[in-house]
């Protein structure tokens, strides 16, 4: 298990495009799993080991909606009940492997690794604007990165470093000494700053027609503990919007959902959602390419992060103003790590 | 040295076509070994390390039958003594390297690592008709594993597993619910069983000529710590042949000769003797070729499960009764290992 | 940092050539360094970590002659003192990273990585030869080689190797039993051989004229703790020279200027310094290629050793009389460790 995510909680386990009717493998919160669709066309996931001779399941054949262990044949259902061992007619009461809840929701799988009477899927994130006409989605990668997924998630409460980062795509030098502010409750932080009266970003002077400067925004919506919104758009400054009046711009919601794959890798899979170029699906492919720029310079600059980390596991950090909102973050999750022990913690 | 496997044994070191009139480099038991061939014909295997500045002696020179370090000179006699050491004309009585009893047997080199003293060249392995003109041998490859040497030793102590892995050469589905049988001696293990009236298998349907079904046996042959011979072969079934009567079919002895090169690495040298086609060397290598199919299934699998064995060192395994056998084979090496120890424990 | 290497003393970091105005990665004593040249030419190296995040501050941007994070844009100037902090005005007073004294010689960068009071330039070795009209001067490269500098520096203490790992270059077997000679001072070390009335081995019979056999010798200097320069030559054996005419022979001066990068990688920089062929810079190729393999050599046996000690790091080694050099080195530098802790030791 990962050390540093609540295991009582959902996490995206793979797009749900991914989950068929054959066997793949998947890792979250450390977990080796094996990953298949049933007939009814249910996704399943279940650790991906046989309690026999600890080969991975992974390997073996799917047997209508069961799995059959490819070394000996020992064979387990959908809930990770032994249903058959060759060459013997008793089953051993101790043969069975965790299977575990599964939902799907925004064109994802999601997992909950913990205990399984606490999985309560309304608690599964949504964006009422994925499921709009007045919006269009479009599904994106599923970014692999060399690094603990809490740095990405301090990434994703960090509006400030978008003007030094991403001056290509999304920033832009002058917003630099512009304050980030932001509030915070159980298992949210955001984090936002307004540019007002600036030059478009690359992004928007590409998409947008703007004739002069622009009021624009950041919105960063964490949800934890793997789960980060980014509301961000621009409108034409003479228009001296109010915060409230977002959906008069060009709005996207560039949405990435997390998974802690082991203390040193995660997965971002992002998607985004958008209010402008509704039918045109080239914008879709010019979007996922600037943000596939983007993303991948976060990447680099988390993996050598990640690097010194290890390198130095007893550096000291200088906090900055900053930091604020991404302390919060990390306050919470711990606050939920803290609420998975067994001890006797009043309830959340 | 390797945790669990005794010193106190022969174990293959290489094929004897590979020892020769120049210094190559094995490893046997976590013991990096040079090894060469006097120019008598005696092959030679010492510690690949010069006792001066710890430089591999493969790294030297052959010097008629002494090695020259690479790096000053310090020349060993194929004894491990020390014979020079240049500049200097005192040669310390230190200054020598271990040099292990070998002995070339199945057109192997055997090595005995630990108390020369107790290396009784009668212990090591021999098949009577290996040397028999009714048969036909035939030497295969060395077949690196990345697993623990026991992890292929129960393997070839279990025939259950070929109804699963072995489908396209050894196995079929028929046999899957059939029982295996076993017998175990001081340093011996034999797991068998027959299956009655069944289709021939893929590899004797093709070199054998049979009309109808067949009988067909597995016996699996173990001799501790290192060697698995397979028994296994088909008769027309309507013969109903007793079990002694084996070598009315068509019969082929696989041999196993496993060298453990460290905790997670081992390579099975493997070969053949047959009772059929003996002066077809076609049939070598189309049998050849089914073996390396059906041998790699299982080094994939073996592979996963040391894999999974390094990131669940904890994990449990349920038993079933087909685990018989190779349970009795770890009791054994585990009974080896503890007679290796200096205490004063009684003699094998 | 690294265990075995003074704090307290002048390094090599890299050929001044390779100091540029953009961002550059290095490693001395295991710490990791960014570094450049300020815009009136002065090198600058510090810790490529930015305190905030430990983002490392090769990936940021040179700005003027301090260096912008790329992470959040905190800069730092050529003292490793913060001038900014983007988006507040305040800068945390322990905003700072460690930059190092440097000066450049020979050609080279010199690092000292100790206590910055202590950073006398004048002890910095020099070669007058380098700097003389009758001598030449040919840089080489950067060798790397996986192993500890101590034991590249061992190598750099003992001529006997060369007759068993240079013949094809700077050795001959006629050298195999000459004994060397050695002083040792507070921080030097002298160990040298004369091979009298011998053939020219294959370097100088290339470069030389010599009709029959010459006097040869190897004058290794070594200064604690990174330094090496070997002094050896060729002369007619008819004119019988004494040790104090070398000048009148044909000699090199093969300078190692070693960096320590961490306990398991140094890094080799060479460069030569001849009396003969001044104005011919096909002999400066010619020489490099001869050095290149002879230097190869040495890496190919340290490398191994350095596996062969990692893998057996309790092994005992065998004392020779040729020993008695390179145990000196170590011993200087263990005393320039010792030196270098905060008890109170008398001054060196």
């Amino acid at each position: 298990m990962l050390s540093n995510a609540p295991s009582n909680a959902w996490y995206p386990l793979t797009w749900s495009r991914n989950v068929e009717r054959k066997l793949s493998r998947h890792k979250v919160l450390g977990i080796d799993l094996v990953v298949y669709r049933t007939e009814a066309g249910q996704p399943v996931a279940m650790d991906d080991v046989c309690p026999h001779r600890l080969a991975p399941l992974s390997l073996g054949k799917l047997k209508d909606d069961a799995i059959q262990c490819g070394y000996h044949g020992m064979t387990f259902g959908s809930d990770g009940r032994c249903i058959r061992v060759p060459g013997q007619p008793q089953i051993p009461a101790s043969a069975k492997v965790t299977s575990y809840p599964l939902r799907e929701r925004m064109g994802l799988v999601w997992i909950w690794p913990g205990d399984p009477a606490r999985a309560d899927t309304g608690q599964i994130y949504d964006l009422p604007q994925y499921h709009s006409k007045q919006w269009h989605s479009a599904e994106g990668d599923a970014l692999s990165i060399d690094a603990n997924y809490l740095n990405l998630a301090d990434n994703l409460c960090d509006p400030a470093h978008v003007s030094f980062v991403h001056l290509s795509t999304l920033g832009s030098a002058a917003s630099e000494d512009i304050p980030v502010e932001h509030t915070a409750s159980d298992d949210r932080v955001v984090v936002w700053r307004w540019i007002r009266n600036s030059p478009a970003i690359p992004l928007f002077a590409k998409y947008g027609n703007f004739k002069g400067p622009v009021d624009r925004w950041h919105y960063y919506h964490y949800t934890a503990p793997c789960i980060a919104v980014i509301d961000f758009g621009s409108s034409d400054a003479a228009l001296a919007i109010d915060p409230d009046q977002r959906d008069d711009g060009m709005r996207i919601f560039a949405c990435h959902f997390i998974t802690p794959v082991d203390e040193h890798h995660c997965i971002d899979h992002w998607l985004h959602v958008r209010n402008f170029a509704l039918d045109d699906l080239n914008v879709d492919q010019r979007l996922h390419d600037d943000f596939r720029v983007a993303f991948n310079e976060d990447k680099d600059i988390l993996e050598e992060i990640d690097r010194v980390e290890r390198a130095r596991p007893d550096a000291k950090r200088i906090r900055l103003a900053i930091d604020a909102a991404p302390q919060k973050m990390r306050r919470i999750v711990d606050h939920m790590i803290a609420g998975n022990s067994p001890s006797p913690i009043a309830a959340e």
